[in-house]
């Protein structure tokens, strides 16, 4: 089963058959008349997969969709405001998060305990529950499945994204057409600023809930969890995936090829979201994609290449158009990886700079040609073995201190 | 024994006695004329204790004196050179680095084996070994112990720090008045940075070697290993302490009382210097020190300390006048460190600003008058045990981006 056959298509997270969508303005973002609350739909149960953020602080509606899917392997929907993250907000927040769950399901007429929800905004002041309740009825009463309506709801998530972002997929699976689409927010940090990472994904593809769990959390590895714009993790960063059998393929239930193919679609969706994010990043300029090779373990690799990815003194580098191989080795020898500066071979663009322990003669005009693409390339091979790892992430500019200093809580 | 009976002194890394020190221009560094060669000599065997960068990627200076160290107790001096780290630089650097030493040690007069050696500045380029020849043997001819002599080696360590750095202490040991001093350059970083931190500590305490050393250790752990600017670790970073017994106090060489003293002592010089370090970060315009108290181990208190010293989003925002609690919070939250939100009190400058998993009310005022010192003292009590640990840095600014994208490798 080659990726050839997974192709791109319009539509993004209604691409999938049996979904609709609605956004609304409520106004929870301040910005008036900004589309802030949106439903997605399943025209039918869809088995549900999530992962949450790893912060330890979490926000209202991480623990209410995580709880949620601890008793559930199907929903039928998801609700979610910009504007207003209902996070470090106490028992309020939790109730909060409970009626805003229960508002949308009674705004499209599903069942109690069937809709997930997720938050994205300014943290620590109390939801503006009348505003997410006329905003989540309004959004119920447009819900549809034109271009229109996966555009709106695309830009209802953005907070201080500066670009839309969605994919999606079509391939075949035993003769029956079927589709993987997504949108997601990202890098662009709302005010005080957390970095909230929201993606949403639907299929109309038959898996088994397990299958679908385990195919997401292999993706996510490797996708929205190789993304790093700071280093920092939000409170609120949220992936979900719906899947309602609406493509009537024979149920994927157990690993094997077409178990693959799902995942490598899955996989290609994600990927493009998840770099839409870097290329998003607050301030960004370059997109950079650091790729360890050679490392003895793929959690070397790992590390290694997150190391570099969040060396402010890299990304500076990098914004500032310097192919300054000695902070990559350097980021590589304190990331925790075993690194042996003998056996590294560092490679920008293609252009071989480190090599032997020592740096190589470049003439300097083939030094400056591999900095000047706006995507940019590290290509670290450690020498040790064969685990490698691919990280995103985008460059440190002025902007970003701008953006992320002049803000007032 | 009281702290009250640890006095600064003058002097820096000659403050102790039985201490000399020379620097003079070589014309390693670029700017024409600058202090760049320095010698730092013990008029008789010196215990020496050393701690070295945990980077993997080692520059040639630090490969040679910890080796050295494992083969010798004691030693007669110190010999630094700043413009070239001699880092990345194969088996020539590692040739270059043992002829330094071998340079110096004949350019006193002391015997082969009794120098250590450390280099910082550009990475990769061979070093200058005539320039280093002469500039050792000037050093060597204009040893002295005068208040000069002090004001030259300080100069003659920096890199792009902006201002010199030193600290000495004086106090009674058995009735012998003991001092320890020191020098340092810090995070002013040099092409291509490597943010390299250098600090040689000078006492005439007679105390013996694996006190010395535990000592040491001990008091990096809380100074220089509290320091952070952006994270990342050179490959050069060094601190050496030598201990000469000419004060003539009864040779110290258990734990207790005086032992303590000392390391008090050694803290205070060392606080001292890491301090400086932080406030002269690149492009920095504040000094925070982070304090997280209330952790159930020391090492939780650590990684959440770390993270908020780290996190861009903290700096920025600091850098901006913005008590933002909630960029504060998260980076604890994603720390490693099992906080419970619902436990935590954060104050900024003594003012209350989160508890019980919520901001609190605080008036805009007060809220902005928190953050106008200069010195910002962030203090999260984790209510969870009674472990804690402080990390000193500073804001992150435009500057920092400046400074670092406009260089050119």
């Amino acid at each position: 089963m080659n990726v050839n056959a997974i192709r791109k298509v319009d539509g993004g997270v209604i691409a999938a058959r049996g979904y609709r969508c609605g956004a609304v303005g409520a106004g929870i973002k301040t910005k008036a008349g900004a589309l802030d609350v949106s439903i997605i739909f399943s025209d039918r149960p869809a088995a549900a997969a999530a992962l949450f953020t790893t912060n330890r602080v979490c926000a209202a509606p991480v623990l209410y969709s995580r709880n949620l899917l601890r008793k559930r392997r199907t929903v039928r929907g998801i609700a979610v405001n910009a504007g207003n993250a209902n996070a470090c907000t106490g028992s309020q927040g939790m109730k909060d998060a409970r009626r805003m769950a229960g508002l949308a399901e009674r705004a499209v007429g599903a069942p109690a305990g069937s809709f997930l929800i997720a938050s994205t905004g300014i943290i620590g002041r109390p939801m503006p529950m009348a505003k997410i309740e006329a905003g989540l009825r309004a959004a119920a009463a447009v819900l549809g499945d034109s271009a229109g309506h996966a555009e709106s709801v695309r830009r209802a998530i953005m907070t201080t994204d500066t670009v839309p972002k969605s994919a999606a997929v079509e391939f075949r699976l035993g003769g029956r057409r079927v589709r993987i689409g997504g949108i997601c927010k990202g890098a662009g940090m709302i005010a005080p600023n957390m970095a909230t990472m929201l993606a949403f994904l639907t299929t109309d593809c038959a898996i088994a809930p397990a299958l679908l769990r385990r195919s997401l959390r292999e993706v996510v590895e490797h996708t929205f969890n190789s993304v790093t714009v700071d280093g920092d993790t939000s409170t609120n960063d949220t992936v979900f995936l719906l899947a309602n059998g609406a493509a009537e393929n024979a149920p994927l239930a157990t690993p094997g090829r077409e178990a693959d193919l799902f995942r490598n679609a899955l996989f290609t969706v994600a990927a493009d979201l998840a770099q839409a994010i870097a290329r998003d990043g607050e301030g960004a300029t370059r997109f950079i994609e650091v790729c360890v090779t050679g490392a003895r373990s793929e959690s070397d690799a790992r590390k290694a290449a997150r190391a570099i990815a969040n060396s402010p003194l890299v990304k500076c580098a990098v914004h500032g158009g310097d192919p300054n191989w000695g902070r990559i080795i350097c980021a590589a020898g304190y990331s925790g990886a075993p690194v042996i500066p003998e056996r590294m071979k560092l490679r920008i663009n293609g252009v071989l700079l480190f090599k032997g322990g020592m740096p190589t003669r470049v003439p300097p005009a083939q030094l400056k040609a591999c900095m000047s693409p706006r995507d940019i390339l590290i290509h670290l091979e450690l020498g040790q073995g064969s685990a490698e790892r691919t990280v995103w992430t985008c460059d440190f500019s002025k902007e970003y201190v701008t953006i992320n200093a002049d803000y007032h809580t």
